[in-house]
Order: structure tokens, then C-alpha cells, then sequence
């Protein structure tokens, strides 16, 4: 994996409304040292929620990234597609009762968990959602009753939980936890997005959130006529705002212009903390992780497998934190992050961004020309 | 209520896809009588399904229209505002067993009933839905009591209307009913757009269509500074289809263009029929009813009490047919239609596109300048 170099300021750009800061963070990064290399190449970008994640519990959420980074890539390696793969992720960050989706639900008015999920396939554009999906449900049963047995192994951890949920539920679950996500691109190009949310503490029984509706949770669409870019997104925060705004879906579209820093952060600017659906809302709460790739060459008549997939990968949000998790078919390890809005920005009306590039050379390309290597990987 | 001249051809229209035959028909009408004028303006169109409307039953499908037409208006002419208006047109169309919403809706795998609706307002832009409400609800379970208070007086219809339904349920079902939808304009310029359906005849328990998804089922969006046109939107037929497509939405967005007629037919052409969504499909199935207005005066310093409402008013369908109705607040009765797709157009791959222009003087506007009237009106 080969990160693009980028500029290590930090500005503040201008913007409509005098409350926004936009705050522009690009992450320098290079990676000189690659333990492993998988036979296929793959990336996934996770992320275990847009809200407040406290330093001190920064090690847990950081860890569940790396696993569910791990879980899809292991899926890539054995040559599955990216729906695979990001049902891998989100198993992964469901399972663990740090996050608020699958096990570390939040409750619902009625103390009951229900959960919401969705998963989009970029290559045949099918769409699956369920919405505040309950026990009644014999799938639901089936897998609770697997999250239960798992839970056994981090009983610990969960007794704690529940303890300190009991005591300041709605701290911890208006702050700490949220919903979950991961997009995926494969060794095909083909894309994948994911996103599950156990919703919000003390909802009315039914409610659904983002993460049940088309459009507003994720969404992936691999390349196609008017489309030059492939493209994956999955969002987090407050439901009513990213349903209201179909964010998943404006930033995938809004990743079609060139310059996909740039056009992600006036989406978040202008489509969603701007937006005339949520003008009546103090503050405007969310957070997306997207990657968008393509295919390129610096041989016009190479094949489709000799040319290198430019995959570039952001993550943005208008909440205190977020924490997210990368990592491609060709590393070796996952790489963990807590994005925090810098300091004297104001949640809800600022944006945080920060991303990378990474390019993935197909074993056949690198065999065949090794001119398209970068100098750093060599 | 003054209709627009219109053209009474019906031409074929080129389009990218040879399959899509796209029928323009612009209704001609005028009206010289006019038994009452209220006191107020506002404009209601309502549909009762794109399906299949049978010429045995088309007296009845007419006669819920008109009458929820009659409903919304009077609404209006009591100084209520969009949203409480659609509100009575909605509750009308659902109490019909004709309709596949509230009263008659279909049945799902388990016999039950299971409903989606929702409702949006342009001016707050707030949006409200259900998904698969069944009589676990409290709301829903005094909602039907009152239904079935209602049905007994339509008890005839109904018995007739069950035993037809258990003898052959699933060729009424796919065909007949379907679900339905009203969009208002209020005298103050709001807009406001309303769906409900009974889902697909033995649908998966819990399965939600387009009724019950933002951007999918109803639109209604007032002018702002990027919207130049307030605009209202509601969707029929497969769920699914409309679902991937967020047609309410995507309508909502194409009518604000200059040609209102245009931007609709290439909607249901390039987005609906020909949409990349759904390029697996064999037939793409679906209707809407949209109405845009803006004001207008003929004087630059009119003040906004004096200027002319002007509202244009279209369905489209590419089932075999839809049935609507529609009404002014100076209209002395409403008129229905049973849109059908021409002689040789096949269902599914066809376009059928009809409407009119509606332009809605208030009493202030009448009494200071006569020069504002139609003369087909005088």
C-alpha cells in the first residue's frame, strides 16, 4: 500500500454560513514497510461511529477497527467480493459492545433493542435494509443468540457496560456510542458499502434511523456511464439528520467531480450542516467515511489487469470525534485513527476532514511493469 | 379554475431507448361555469393508483377521487393549510375499499395488513412516514375501529369485494388496487404531498415500499433561493421500482426547469424506465402526480396578497393506467380522468403524460385588477 503524500496544514476555508469553520486536514502518510503482501488487492475503510469517543476508552474502539479491518481483508485475500467483505467488517464491529449497533445496542423506550442495517452492492446496485428489526424475528433470534455465546468471551467488559449504562444511560449513549459502518472496494473494483446502527438511547419503539433507508445510510455504485468513478459511502450520527439530507447518496454523487477532497467538504458544508432541510436545527450531527476509485494506466493499451486501482479514501465529520480504521489487501496490518475536530470548533457546526490515497497494483501489473511502482514502495 | 389551452395531440416523442414509447397528451379543457367560488385559492390533485383500472369498476375509482378532491377542499376554503388538506384527501382515499390504502389494503403472507404512509409539508419541510403499521399500534388500532365503523356503510361493497379478493386474490391485487397519493397547494403558496398504501398482495410481514421511504413515496418542497418553484410530489406502483429511483424526489429536483411537461417525461424516461437501477427489470412500473406553482403578476410592484397563483398539474404512468382527480378551491365540483397508456404501448416500457395549468386569482388580486382574469373565466 502506497499513501500519497499530502499537505500537513491545517485552514481554515471559507464558507456561506459565518457559524461553519471547515477545517482541512490531509493526512501525510508513507508507508516504506509492507510485512505482507496478499496475492489479491482490496481496500477497506471502517469507522465504529461519529459522536464522542473519550481517550480513555480511544484503545477499544480503535482495536474493533483493526479487527473488522482484518475480517474484510481476510474475506479479500481468499478472492471474495467487496459485499463479502464488508458484511465481514460489520459482523466484526457489530460484535463488540462498544459500539451502539448488534450487541452494544442502545435500548429502545420499551428497554428491547432494535436494530437497523443496510447493505448496498456497487456492481449490481441491490440494496438490502432492515429497520428496528427486534427479537420477534427469527433471523434476529438466530443471531442474537449468536452474539450471546460471543458475548460469554467479553463478559467482563459488558457487565461493566451495562453498569455504567444503567447508571448514565443517557451520557454514554448520546455521546459514546454510535452506529457503524465500512465500505470496501475488491480486487475487481467492484465496491461495497455497509452500515448498522442500534439507534438512539430511549427511542420510541419503531423508530428507524438512516441506517434502514436507502439513500441516507450508505451506498456504492461502481462505475458506469455517467459515473466515472466507482464510489462507497456509509454515514453515522444523528438519524433525522443524515435521512433528511440522503446524505450517503449526495456525497456519492458529489465524489463524481474531480477533486474528491474538495467535493466532500462542501457537501458536509453545504448539503448537510447548510442544508435548508435541517434549518431549524441547532446543530447539525453526523460523519461518513467514502472511498472512491478508478482504474489507470500509464500505458494507454494496457488490460484491464495490468492497470493499478487509485483508490482515495476520506473521512469527515461535524461530531467531536470519530474513530476510523484502514487498511489494504497488501498490508499487513490495519492502521487506527480517532478524528477530533480541532480545537475552538464547535459540533454540529464545524467539519473536520482527513483521507488518504492509496494505489493497488495487481500482482500481474507489478510482474509485468514495474515502472508503475512508486519510488517510496521500492 | 382556469385550464390553460392546451394542445389535444398525441405525438411519439424520441427517446434513448427504443423500447420507450413516450406519449405526450396535454388536456384540453376550459371551464365557463363555475356554480361557487370560496373564498380562498389552493389547488388539490389526487390519484388512486397506478395499476389497472378496469372500465366496470371506473365509476368507483372516479367517485373516491372526486370525493377526496371535495375533502381537501373543502379544507381549504376553511383557511387550512396544505398539509391538513392532503391529510383529509388521504383519509378519504384510505377509507375506500377500492383502494389498496388503509381500509382496503392488501394482505401480507400471514393475512395480516400491514401499512405505509407519509407525508411531507414544503414549507417546514418536515416529513413523517410509517413503515408496516399494523394493528399492534394503538394509533393504528383506533384508526381502524373507526374504519370499521365506516366500512358499515359500504358493508355491500366490502363483503362483495372480500369474496372476490379470497377467490382470486392475486389478479386483483397486482392489477386492480394500488396505492394512493394526494399533493396540495394551500392559498399562502405551500405545498404539501401525501402517500399511502396497503403494500404488495402477500408481501413478506414487515416489508416497507416507497409509501413509507423519504424521498420515495411523497415530495413537497416550497420555493426557496435555489428552487425557484414550489413543488409536490406523489408516487405509485411497484415499490421497489420507486424505491431505487427516489422518484418523488428526483421529480421534485426536474421540475425546476422551465418546461414542467419535459422535465417529467425524460424523468419517467432516462431515470425511471431507463434508470441504471433497475437495468435488470423487465418492465419498470409506476406513477406519479406532481404539481409545481409559483406567482406571478402581470404588475412588477403587485404585492404577493395580489399576484396570480399559477399552478401546473401533471400525472404520468407507465402502468396501464392510472385514475385522478383534481380541484380547485373556486371549483364548484371535481374532475376525474382514468389516464390510460395508448393503443399499442406496452406497459412497463411506455410513458403516458397528461396535465394541465391551473392559474388561481385571490379574492384581494380579483377585486384590484380585473385585467388578471381570463377572459374564458369571465
Amino acid at each position: 500500500m502506497i499513501m500519497e503524500k499530502g499537505l500537513s496544514s491545517v485552514g481554515v476555508l471559507p464558507s456561506k454560513s459565518s457559524q461553519v469553520t471547515a477545517v482541512k486536514v490531509v493526512v501525510k502518510e508513507s508507508e516504506t514497510k509492507q510485512t505482507q503482501r496478499g496475492k489479491r488487492v482490496g481496500f477497506v475503510l471502517v469507522h465504529a461511529g461519529a459522536g464522542y469517543h473519550s481517550e480513555s476508552k480511544a484503545k477499544e474502539y480503535k482495536h474493533v477497527c483493526k479487527r473488522a479491518c482484518q475480517k474484510a481483508i481476510e474475506k479479500l485475500q481468499a478472492g471474495a467480493l467487496a459485499t463479502d467483505a464488508v458484511t465481514a467488517a460489520l459482523i466484526e464491529l457489530e460484535d463488540s459492545p462498544f459500539t451502539n449497533a448488534g450487541l452494544g445496542s442502545n435500548l429502545n423506550l420499551l428497554g428491547e433493542i432494535e436494530c437497523d442495517a443496510s447493505i448496498m452492492d456497487g456492481k449490481s446496485l441491490n440494496f438490502g435494509a432492515v429497520g428496528a428489526l427486534s427479537g420477534f424475528s427469527l433471523a434476529a433470534f438466530k443471531r442474537n443468540k449468536r452474539k450471546l455465546e460471543l458475548a460469554e468471551k467479553v463478559e467482563t467488559d459488558l457487565i461493566q457496560l451495562k453498569k455504567r449504562r444503567q447508571s448514565n444511560e443517557k451520557v454514554i449513549d448520546s455521546g459514546t456510542l454510535d452506529t457503524v459502518g465500512a465500505v470496501v472496494v475488491d480486487q475487481e473494483g467492484n465496491v461495497a458499502a455497509a452500515v448498522s446502527s442500534g439507534g438512539l438511547a430511549l427511542k420510541h419503539p419503531g423508530r428507524v434511523g438512516q441506517a434502514a433507508l436507502y439513500g441516507c445510510g450508505c451506498w456504492a455504485e461502481n462505475t458506469g456511464v455517467h459515473t466515472p468513478y466507482s464510489t462507497a459511502v456509509s454515514t453515522s450520527g444523528c438519524g433525522e439528520h443524515l435521512v433528511r439530507t440522503i446524505l450517503a447518496r449526495e456525497c456519492s454523487c458529489a465524489l463524481q467531480t474531480e477533486d474528491a477532497h474538495q467535493a466532500l467538504l462542501e457537501t458536509m458544508q453545504n448539503k448537510f450542516i447548510g442544508s435548508p432541510f435541517l434549518a431549524n436545527e441547532d446543530g447539525v450531527l453526523g460523519g461518513v467515511i467514502v472511498l472512491r476509485s478508478c482504474r489507470y494506466s500509464t500505458e494507454p493499451e494496457s488490460s484491464q489487469e495490468k492497470r493499478t486501482l487509485l483508490v482515495e479514501f476520506l473521512w469527515s465529520h461535524t461530531t467531536e470525534s470519530m474513530c476510523v480504521g484502514y487498511m489494504s489487501a497488501q498490508d499487513g496490518k490495519a492502521k487506527t485513527h480517532i478524528s477530533r475536530l480541532p480545537p475552538g470548533a464547535v459540533a454540529g457546526q464545524s467539519v473536520a476532514i482527513e483521507g488518504g490515497v492509496c494505489r493497488l497494483e495487481s500482482p500481474e501489473s507489478r510482474a509485468a511493469d514495474s515502472s508503475l511502482h512508486c519510488k517510496e514502495c521500492e
